[in-house]
């Protein structure tokens, strides 16, 4: 544990569904409870084993309080007073806000990191060494984002605008950029002046809490408010009257653009390989690691096939024959089977959304 | 019912599992128990409706052991005494024969019709018209075998070459040869002179079994000695000793092709519309009747799609989801699924074989 570590906090909002990853990841059971990797633990697991070497124990969880059983059952280690239960969805903003507040509460001057519960990290050491340098830039008052490299123009991230060096690796960012579309995105690729961003953020909880007052004051006070009471007998009272009030924003428009603009965030580049997992053809290509015509198996499935490509992803134990099938994407739950190709994977989230307007709500 | 009907009466030898039609298909529930044209009724009871108008109820089905409660269920109007049961399976021409024997001792002189069970015809009239005229032919001491006029260049069918006119309609048969290869199928559909073998064979039973008689004297004793125990307390003695004992022979070798040498078989052509339903290709094509880019749904399940073609088939209710794929098979069962597309629906054969081989016995 690096000398910066004594004073910082790792949280992961374990949030969202990851629809494109249906009929796989539902509400009851979102992409970050499902072992998308064949490493043998889920996203969950894996992002807490990623963060020890670097918070020890100090990590905190913040999700849905219908997914209280499965983050115990996951992470035995995971403190039940690090364990934050959200009774409803209020986006990133209250999220990681209520987190910062109530660790700084508890140890003033804390700096916390917050990490999506559902990406994929392939080297550890590379990201301990972003996560140490992104302590070290954090502490001189800055709002700190690991910028990944892009490998393609893609149109599925937002883009981190860089800006002048400050450290060893470090610059600041200019601006934050939503989804673009494919020709800026190519640009962007080959100016090499920007990042995915990967929504990592490393800060001073006071720092996010002190943008998030002058952003947005009603939240802000909402969560100081929720906080104050949380080491408490009145929390759940709290709780229940202020929540569902939050105003429901990204922690990237609340904090992060308002503090690029102010100079405020840096971004350390990550050497680190890092994958979404968005949807079933990104996983089928980081399960394949680049080489073509393989078939991957995630899950429980017995499979049997001459030549055919793609992934099988399986919780039943079925038998599942492929006979000549390129690039095929077949997931097989209980209740709905999914058979695409990897070409249409992005559009699950469509076909979902179709079945909530169709009434299939059990399915979802 | 013609005039010819009093004599007559229909068999159903009702075998074969139909392994292209895996993992629907089993060996405890054979294609014939299943329904695969979306009818609402399974192919064994199509075919018995089919002969019902013809026959009465004077039908016997010759079926495994293990099927018998399965086709009780499917045949409520079945008599018991017309239900033959075979201990182990011994090909075509000891479950004719027998069959043949039996109604021959029964009622003396009978004709009888061998009708697959898993066969679909679609235009009744013209079919009772082809079998009236073939019990008419069959009067003459021929046996008489419906002809399938070829739509295409099948390698997937026997063919029958016909010979000189004998009737309004029937002709001479003058050979029957097994499945050519694609060239020599092209030859017999532009030659006219070729039709598919059906395998529908319609004659008195003493002449099937006076054939029989000197083709395969021992397997002819055998089922004489059975058929004559077989309204007799001793019917499951004997069976026990010889069936198994019974020479496994297709009829068209034990019996048709000899009579064919002979001058004996006579062929009607059928101006109906046949499938044989051999694999997943062959219903989608009957479902979709020629349109092309249809989705073809069998049984329980849920479908959601966009623009996908092809066939599902499932008998588990999961709602069963497909995105952009072109003429794609989905067989989903209780405990396999199948993913295919149309061209490659021949090899579920060798899937299954694989299978087979592997030790998966269970599934098969």
């Amino acid at each position: 544990m690096s000398s910066n570590s004594a004073n910082f906090y790792a949280v992961i909002p374990a949030g969202g569904i990851g629809s494109r990853l249906w009929p796989l990841s539902r509400a009851a059971a979102p992409k970050f409870l499902h072992d998308l990797t064949g490493s043998g633990q889920t996203l969950l697991q894996d992002t807490w084993d990623r963060l020890l070497p670097i918070a020890g124990e100090k990590i905190m969880v913040v999700t849905g309080d219908i997914h209280a059983e499965a983050v115990r059952d996951q992470l035995p280690h995971l403190q039940n007073s690090n364990l934050v239960l959200e009774p409803s969805p209020r986006d990133s903003t209250a999220a990681i806000a209520l987190a910062a507040a109530i660790l700084n509460k508890r140890q003033p001057g804390v700096i916390i990191g917050s990490f999506a519960a559902d990406h994929v990290v392939l080297d550890q050491k590379k990201f301990e060494e972003a996560v140490a340098e992104a302590i070290e830039v954090a502490q001189g008052d800055r709002i700190v984002t690991i910028g990944i490299k892009p490998t393609e123009p893609s149109v599925a991230f937002g883009y981190i605008r860089k800006g002048e060096r400050i450290s060893t690796s470090a610059c600041t960012v200019l601006e934050f950029i939503e989804k673009p579309d494919i020709q800026t995105a190519r640009k962007y690729v080959e100016s090499e002046e920007y990042f995915w961003n990967a929504g990592m953020f490393i800060a001073k909880a006071e720092l996010i809490l002190e943008i998030l007052k002058a952003t947005q004051p009603t939240l802000y006070k909402g969560v100081i408010e929720i906080a104050e009471s949380w080491d408490s007998d009145s929390r759940k009272n709290v709780m229940d009257r202020i929540w569902p009030t939050l105003t429901k924003i990204a922690i990237d428009y609340s904090v992060a653009e308002p503090a690029a603009q102010q100079g405020k965030v840096a971004v350390v580049p990550a050497q680190f390989e890092w994958h979404d997992v968005g949807d079933f053809a990104a996983i089928s290509e980081l399960q394949a690691q680049g080489q073509r015509g393989q078939l991957s198996v995630l899950g429980s499935a017995r499979v049997l096939t001459d030549s055919s490509s793609g992934i099988i992803v399986s919780d039943t134990g079925r038998l599942v024959a492929l006979i000549g099938l390129e690039d095929v994407i077949v997931v097989d739950t209980a209740d709905a089977l999914l058979v695409t190709s990897k070409q249409h994977a992005q559009k699950v989230k469509s076909l979902v959304e179709s079945l909530r307007q169709s009434g299939h709500s059990e399915l979802l």
